[in-house]
């Protein structure tokens, strides 16, 4: 049987970090899915001014004083990436591609994507566009699978499923190195539309086209909606309470996926909220559970 | 006429500093009313690890943190006390001893008077007990009032009602230097109970008693609901939605005084909230003014 965490941390934004750190002072056993670069939007940041107590910082510099506070406090970014949690009654199940987390509680930290979704993504999602491609290539035995790629698990990704299908495209979205097997085509191009009929076949690019039975658009975040069945939204945010509880009891949500304004301290402030009562909750559980 | 302000914050710790850092940023017009320490309850915090970026600080390194935040940005601390603030439907009037601010909008971040009441100080509240010396004070002439100082504006305050009332008793409860009027007598005790038929006639200390007409009790914090008439409570914390708004339109509210837990990135958190709400607010309605 896996171990179960009290409580996992889906985001490494200043809302995750700053209800992992919460929850380490309370003694809870907590594991963090992140990026290494922890938010991708703050170190974007070119300046700084109204967090307080670090005056005039660039979003690098406030993103190392983030890193040396989980460091100090032997909190560890776990870089794999959540596809699917189910509220499971007693517990959650996050599943990640090749297996199972199981935790207490739950506190979704997973920020705001602010690219619009690509002309027919949201059309084919489903019918040839997918958002992991590791669960979905099985359906592409043999078939051509293309991955626009927005961070460097995607390569990963990429490798994976380059074992199970016919032919792989990738077309990476970011700047850093990578290394791909030998049998993926590279396409260095930008991704501008999904065409199809009843299923995908094509995907339009800026200076040409690729024919294609799949398209898995690979970023940091998910759509919550369909990260969590049955998680109450509030159009593109998710639905809380001043507690940061969400409707699914156990579940917890902190930053700028529960609403704007998308600011740092908020989403700290609100993710030490969201850390300190899955405390109480887990608590509250153990005690009701020795009172059986 | 007096100048008014875009807006009036009341409360000089991380959630109202964070409004202020906020509202400055929008190019506001703004009022901090608060303490040379800032926050009373920080710089006592031996060490403070939750506060993400800054790990492992004691409440001392803190304010120091958050001072040169708002030195840096120009933002004065007026150490002036406000005893009530009135909604008057386009502004809020906010009354200090000898004089009245004007703000279209009020944010209060006073926090949580940890202290208990005294035995007596309820019971007796407006039949002798007070917490606005210089405000009740001319129904005192002649008479005897004791002040019980939690901070060093007490002082200057005990000095303005010596001129009016026949005698006065001073009890300092803070460790600071302080420049008292001749005619005032310095108690060095501990008071524990105030005591009277229909109204005070005396207070009880540590070690004996004084026969006294009034006990003015002089704190940072002053409740909520005494400071502004019609302002909505959730017991003893301001009701707010999670845009931090009161149900008095214009009037916001964050940190402490608006819940638990009382941590402090919460409440800067929640400062930044009501900072950038107030100014929609206010730009809302001077397009609305424009449009007239």
């Amino acid at each position: 049987m896996s171990e179960r965490y009290d409580i996992a941390i889906v985001g490494s934004g200043p809302a995750g970090l700053s209800a992992a750190i919460n929850a380490k002072i309370r003694n809870k056993n907590i594991i963090v899915f992140g990026s290494k670069d922890l938010s991708s939007k703050i170190v974007k940041a070119p300046k700084i001014n109204n967090y307080l107590g670090l005056p005039g910082v660039t979003g690098e510099q406030l993103k190392e004083h983030f890193k040396k506070h989980v460091e100090d406090m032997e909190i560890e970014i776990t870089t794999e990436r959540v596809n699917n949690i189910y509220a499971m009654g007693d517990y959650f199940a996050l599943m990640v591609n090749d297996k199972t987390y199981e935790a207490t509680t739950v506190i979704l930290t997973t920020g705001i994507e602010f690219s619009k979704p690509l002309p027919g993504e949201m059309e084919f999602l489903g019918r040839g566009v997918g958002y992991c491609a590791t669960c979905d290539a099985p359906l592409y035995k043999g078939k051509v699978a293309t991955v626009v790629g927005y961070n460097k698990e995607s390569v990963e990704e990429t490798n994976f499923i380059s074992e199970i299908v016919g032919k792989v495209n990738f077309i990476p979205m970011f700047k850093d190195e990578y290394s791909l097997n030998p049998n993926i085509e590279v396409i260095k191009s930008i991704p501008k539309e999904v065409l199809g009929t009843d299923k995908v076949n094509k995907l339009v690019l800026k200076d040409g086209e690729v024919s294609t039975d799949a398209v898995f658009i690979l970023k940091d975040s998910i759509s919550p909606g369909q990260l969590v069945p049955g998680l109450e939204m509030d159009e593109m945010h998710i639905k809380v309470n001043r507690k940061m509880e969400t409707n699914l009891p156990g579940l917890y949500a902190a930053g700028d996926i529960t609403g704007k304004p998308y600011q740092y301290i908020k989403a700290a402030g609100e993710g030490q909220m969201a850390g300190l009562n899955a405390v109480s909750y887990i608590d509250n559980k153990n005690k009701a559970s020795e009172n059986k």
